[in-house]
């Protein structure tokens, strides 16, 4: 067990868009940081990078960077992650993971603090934080879970631009004022890179995050069921979804249904649970036009609810309207308020 | 009954969007034209429009404008409809209105012709258009319905900004220019043109269409419920709506659960019914990322099907993504296909 008044962090892709973000949420939060270690691939090595009012230099990320580290965030893709955790978990290193590359191991928890910190305790030196979609989502529906049972989810998602990483907003920003301006344009990265076919994002919605599987559903379809089930510790919720990528830059938007237990629920009663619960901001009220939208929720830490309505044939059926910063809350938020949590509990 | 060769045609709203593209279609479908008149309000009367190489000049929409009309477009809003509807149908003309001022009218047929064309047998002089987002949603769920037995839906939307009229394709313009440059920009007509508050759509996305109504549903999705059931004639069926206004011009999508009667049936039942229903075009084939997108389906008449996948809790739900562009079958095709049908069973 590590316990000291400040840590040595390592951020691996401390040059991506969540890398950076990481750096910012650790900064804000005045995380107790003895030393920062910024890491990359080879070909962003030698960049440097400020953090409160210092200039880093990024080195490239080997074997041996963990020596010494108390924490790494990995945010470089599953590859990196694959072939780098289990060097840094030799070392001794405690790695939060954003990757996918680990998040289905049964070892391996898989944790939105709000949620399941105590799943934390446990962990044998490796930690994953959840898909943006999927952390919101669970955020939203563990309060509802816990106040009136869980039955079942059906989920349509609304998701920004840069979940699909720096590449996928320049394209957005490219083909948006070349359509604007009657020019041709090419689509190169959406909607997933490195897939056979790329389909504009500007002026357009791609029903395809993530490769398709088998199944017919997208990777990132069936991330959001089966990580939800991890998560809420609930491997029998039944839970389906479908994902979409918009052409707007930050913060995904998810409509939710979902069906309770519990008999003679009303809104106001789902206000009053929504409002107390820890890292949600009630966004709700038709009279006023009040609920989230992506531009409203983006650079905050909260995950919004609004538009919580009374299904109109069943009375234990409710929709939702969830917004986050899928950046924050969605990946460099969630990550640091894990290791926030490990501290705190001395479960480093 | 009116019984000719050709038709004198009115269009009320002529210098619309939607009548516009009515002009279009007429024009594309070679539809009987004995005369054309084209009617505005006082404000664009005078305006000149060309239609088959031939200008015409627009005229103020008077009580006494339809003298002589066979067939009248309604296009201009609902209190133009109200006021001009009946007087319209007093000289024997018979309407079809694009508003929604009638559509939940008892006697006044809500029809898209492939779905329920024998309600417009016992037409009283007056058929409505459905709201765009039902039309294309009914296309796609009746052969459902026939084939398998419809018991319940679940659709979220993605609608295209054209849906709230030429203003808001143009504040979308302005505003993805404004963003794009970093200047500051107002919003002024979306989400809802007249109501109280008004949000940015560039980058955004808005989860109002329509002003609220008072269970917290704004009208949009209320009028996709209603009508829905009214033109399925399925006043039992379970139906829910999220609808969500995006920044893309042309073209609404649709994300849909249903819930079937019929047990045992599989994607590719689905695949073969969807494949020979009328006005529908299936494309749907995750190996070659082959699924509708709001581009896609811009300017073509169909209704386009893609990512049908079964539900993976449940053998008799099913998902799909329905894409239509909102201003032909979601507006002016529809109108002109029930004056096509009307004529070709000698209903007019």
């Amino acid at each position: 067990m590590i316990n000291k008044k400040a840590y040595h962090i390592a951020i691996v892709g401390a040059t991506g868009a969540v890398g950076q973000k990481i750096m910012d949420v650790l900064a804000a939060r005045k995380f107790p940081i003895q030393s920062l270690k910024l890491l990359s691939s080879e070909r962003s090595a030698g960049t440097k990078v400020e953090f409160n009012n210092k200039q880093i230099v990024v080195e490239k990320a080997t074997p041996e960077s963990f020596a010494g580290i108390d924490i790494a965030f990995f945010s470089a893709g599953g590859t990196v992650s694959e072939s780098l955790v289990p060097e840094a978990i030799k070392h001794g290193t405690v790695v939060i993971d954003n990757t996918s590359a680990y998040r289905m191991n049964a070892n391996v928890p898989l944790v939105v603090p709000e949620v399941n910190a105590k799943d934390l305790k446990d962990h044998n030196g490796l930690i994953s934080n959840p898909n943006c979609s999927t952390t919101q989502m669970v955020a939203a529906l563990k309060p509802i879970d816990d106040a009136f049972g869980l039955k079942r989810v059906i989920v349509s998602t609304y998701q920004a631009v840069s979940g699909a990483g720096q590449e996928a907003v320049d394209e957005l920003i490219k083909q948006t004022e070349a359509s604007l301006n009657d020019e041709p344009f090419e689509a190169k990265i959406l909607p997933v890179k490195g897939d056979e076919r790329h389909f504009p994002i500007a002026f357009n919605a791609l029903p395809q995050i993530d490769v398709f599987e088998d199944n017919g559903y997208t990777k990132e379809e069936m991330k959001m069921i089966n990580e939800t089930k991890k998560i809420m510790n609930r491997p029998d919720l039944k839970i389906a979804a479908t994902c979409v990528r918009l052409p707007f830059f930050t913060s995904h938007a998810e409509s939710i249904y979902i069906e309770i237990e519990k008999d003679g629920v009303n809104v106001s009663d789902f206000w009053d649970v929504l409002k107390k619960a820890e890292g949600l901001k009630l966004q709700d009220d038709p009279d006023t036009q009040t609920y989230p939208t992506p531009l409203s929720a983006a650079n905050k830490d909260d995950v919004f609810v609004g538009r919580v309505r009374q299904d109109l044939d069943n009375k234990q059926g409710f929709h939702l309207w969830v917004v986050s910063d899928n950046l924050l809350k969605g990946a460099a938020l969630n990550t640091v308020q894990i290791a926030e949590c490990l501290i705190k509990n001395k479960w480093l």
